[in-house]
């Protein structure tokens, strides 16, 4: 109820505090007897790590995991599988004078309010440290995927103002993981890294958008009803800090569009029965059609700037913030490994939920 | 797991086909010994209902409910509140043509893979009929709500291009609901209602967004990680027959901003802790922070029009389609009290989740 | 949260209060494509039924039910199935006097007490006419369970201080079917009767025992910490009105023994792992092991009996209350059906939830 | 789905195998503010570690734990709590000549037939090694009951056929804790040590049984369909490694008896409603009535024997095992404070899920 684990058969629960001894996750219905593909989970974690470029925050975080249960020689057990990253960069003397002080924007005030304490130091549990837990998990969940077929990718395809026209078949992931800020775009990328140079430039931040494309995903994924496909995504990705807006397939731009445009009409590729346009963006009902699943992402500008800042502290007097230490000048580069892990956790769960429906008993 | 149930604490229970004998709801977890507001049920139930107006379905739906179990001489007994609607315009000659083909767009053909069996009269379980189930839940959920000073309401902000630039909380939602489309901009709701004549003329459909504003939600709704409230209340819409977009705040508008321009600064209005402006849309962290709540949902154009559709049947043949019958030329208008719902739904939950967080026991 | 729902993956939820309007039961995540056994549904409700012999109540409860969604065409669809029945038999005046008054062993004063409020005719939700929601629902758990092989037999062990010593293999469940107080023991059968005679003249009850057997259950089914299989058979158990104990295998006996004279030890019966004896009653570690399942149930004497009791009102006044009405004697016989629904309810789920394990995807 | 995870409210997930890094336990759902009652956990944490007399296993455990989150200056944060516990004692040598083989009476064979494959060194999950996680998650259930006023305490009440007849309110619990096997009843004990010496003495094993006595429960705990307290407090117990019986109240004995004799008759004690006796053992109707909840818990015998046991191994051929290493004579004093830790998560949860009935607004 106190919402810390995430999915109905894959299901994993997060911990930690950012500061605390350390974060870590419960992954609890893998598959047993999977070779744990450990390439695949450092590589992730790699992705996901601060201090990468100067466009994202210098802020130096160990990655490294440890295992404490469910994997024995190699394979998972079938056990619930435990992993811990430490938390080594303690420096809480940074963070003091955050103690008291509601940074705009900032989870400080609501969760004071909630539970009637927090644990200031380095955002506590609402840093983003903790998505280091959904990057784990999503590595597992994307091991079962890969013996599936599946592939998740996700890019960048916007900052700031700067959006990506690219089409979701179009977009060459291979370069979006060589630049900088993990946009593929050929013509926009420089100029959003001019703009997040200037921004980082003046202590602000920038919003973006990510792009998200899920290919090999079989027809019959997702529940009609209240666990639609696209629905659990859109959880998920909403669940990600600093997220606060989702759409799948044409989404908001289809809504401005006719039934006769937008309709996606069957027909036979092969043997195989495809959409000839995918506005739907994979999803029909609530479930896959064997399309290319494919969504954005809309990730707020980072509320850690650093102009001084009229706010207030716990005791509800007026005060001037200037918040120090490094801060991602635009988080969407170093989200993108999230945005893959959680969409990865959906469609495990997804595929796990689907199998009473494939048995042939009747 | 099959996913017809929503909620953790307040939770609801969705069954029955379009055209089978009954669409009804269980609702477990209403707090016991509410008096029943027969009227606001009765009210919700008209203003869902198809045929109000040529800008919707002239299909002539029942929304005549039986309550079945949990009130007790008006009051609500704590025992899970069963309540139907049957079904009482069955007339399945109108689908016998749809029987075996895949409607563009539709959800026929992932059902029919999905389980090997479909019920086609009328969309079966995928018709927007089942949303009677989620006015009527939603309906209780309002009591409560109402109760708690909470008020919810949806209006329609946009058709197809046709947007409106009222701010969440400019918006008469009393206007709105005088208009035959649920829209309160004076300057465009006519130039809507035009575009929807249109598009009902040539058998098209539109698409559109609804705005939905909760005011009186106190601090500390939500749960902070997964169970994110705007992440829930993103669900919620997503799972809404034809929605393929949500955003909380300013959304995909504000990812396109600096942190600077964002953030909403808190400052004291008397005693009360208020942010100066709401970019965040009432929800940091994933916690209420006490402001208006505001979200906006994107529907795409109703899939059922009447243009000759190339499509494949179950023997996978090429077929030409022209669906008949009666569909709404723009659904928005008829989905304001759905979204007002689903968003009930979600906020009467959270609001049950963080009761433990209210005992002073320490 | 308020426990109307069992099951994970077949999930069920019951509703109704034995003198509203009807009594009924949604059940989610059945098997799409399966055709509806309806003799074994009538069956099953025709084994519970009251007033089937001068041994149970003479009470005339109607079993005619209505399938409100979820099948089509003799078939499941994949989507929820809701079956209710209506309460005919409304003689609300003969509760009347109990309208304010705590039958002592009753539930009246913790539901009072709980809500504020109850639904004092009949016992409403307390009642054991919620039983025929379970029933149905385990009618359908058992249509899945003889595709598989599985069977589940249950019979009356023991009525007040008459215990069969009959092995679980030992047991003929047609005899018990054919005795009226569903006992397969041949010599204490008819002392049985005679005690239950005995109370019945007296308004007295009995309590008593019944012993259910599964058979073909594969390896595999049961999670092994903790939702071990006889873990969720024990509360599936414990959860029907008036169960006070449960025992798998040898249980309470089993307890006064010794290690080597408890194991069961391995040996292979032609190419199958068996064990030679089977003290475990087919579970080891919280998952079955492939043999006979079986496990005891101990039920207390029904609470409605007909001396002159002492007890309060709600007022809190002294009170004698002679309770009128037409009760069971001995609540065993009526409750054996009941027992094996609630069994077939938890193996399918199981059955289910293991699926997972079962794929051979590395 | 795979069962690591209990509790609906106060939520724990155990991970960890016997002979892996480390056994742990995230608490999802505990009360923020509350201050640490860190001489309460290691008191717990005490009492279940082996070794502590000749009477259980001289096996030596480490029973050091490290918080890993969710508790900051030493109160609770609201967030998840996770706490670990390093092992320390891996002679996994010891356990070589058990790789492939299948225990009698064990869970190896399930295991290995469920997941196709399993960590053999010290049984891994299966270990009652895991109960470390139970114990600790059990102590912070203790600290909110304790708050409320609610103790809950366990003695052991049978060994082998040696079973004492004090009643649940004659129990000296004190007494119990100062038994080298945790019996209170100055006759038996010291029977029971002898019998228990014998057992040692000859490498086999003796069952028992254990009460548990919960004063202090408020009237309207336990939700009264599926959920009934007892239902969980018996799924709860079951769930305890070699439980394999849980009767409430009066149980098996009570079923033997009628319904004139076993009928709890309410009167007033000053201005409180009691029952003049306590039959139902405190739960009526799956709802506590504010009565002593009191309830017995059956252990078979340990299976670990020193004699001679003919099996099976992986390959299906016949071996004869003899088990070595140091394992308990008899389980149930050790298993004392894991009955209690399993009832504390039990009934917190309970409290808390009561809550919404307790808010007054209508």
């Amino acid at each position: 109820m106190a919402g810390n684990t995430f999915g109905e058969i894959f299901k994993i629960t997060s911990f930690g505090e950012s500061h605390g001894p350390a974060i870590g996750v419960v992954i609890d219905g893998c598959l047993p007897n999977m070779p744990v593909d450990f390439e695949l989970l450092k590589a992730d974690l790699q992705r996901r790590k601060p201090g990468q470029s100067i466009y994202t925050t210098s802020r130096n975080e160990s990655e490294e995991y440890e295992i404490l249960s469910g994997v024995f020689e190699g394979k998972t057990l079938g056990t619930p599988i435990a992993i811990i990253v430490r938390n080594t960069n303690h420096k809480s003397e940074d963070y003091a004078h955050l103690a008291d002080v509601y940074r705009p924007s900032h989870a400080d005030y609501t969760y004071q309010t909630k539970y009637g304490i927090r644990d200031f130091r380095g955002g506590g549990r609402q840093s983003a440290r903790e998505t280091v837990a959904r990057v784990i998990a999503g590595s597992f969940a994307k091991m079962i995927l890969k013996a599936l077929g599946v592939t998740i990718q996700a890019s960048v395809s916007a900052v700031g103002e700067l959006e990506s026209k690219l089409k979701p078949d179009e977009i060459d992931f291979k370069a979006a993981e060589q630049s900088l800020i993990r946009c593929a775009d050929p013509i926009l990328e420089p100029q959003m890294l001019s703009i997040i140079e200037v921004a980082a430039a003046d202590g602000d931040s920038l919003g973006g958008k990510i792009i998200c494309v899920c290919k090999g995903v079989k027809v019959g994924w997702g529940e009609p009803v209240f666990d639609k496909l696209h629905a659990d995504l859109g959880k998920a990705m909403l669940s990600i800090n600093a997220v606060k807006g989702f759409e799948i397939g044409e989404g908001f731009n289809g809504a401005k569009s006719k039934g006769s445009l937008q309709n996606d009409a069957f027909h036979l590729v092969q043997t195989e029965v495809k959409t000839i346009t995918n506005n739907s963006g994979g999803v029909q009902g609530g479930i896959s059609n064997g399309e290319l699943i494919y969504f954005n992402v809309a990730f707020k500008p980072v509320a850690s700037v650093k102009n001084v800042q009229q706010t207030l502290n716990e005791k509800l007097e007026n005060v001037s913030l200037q918040i120090k230490g490094r801060h991602d000048p635009c988080v969407v580069p170093r989200a993108v490994p999230i945005v893959e892990a959680m969409a990865a956790l959906v469609l495990v769960d997804h595929y796990l939920r689907n199998l009473p429906n494939q048995i042939q008993l009747f």
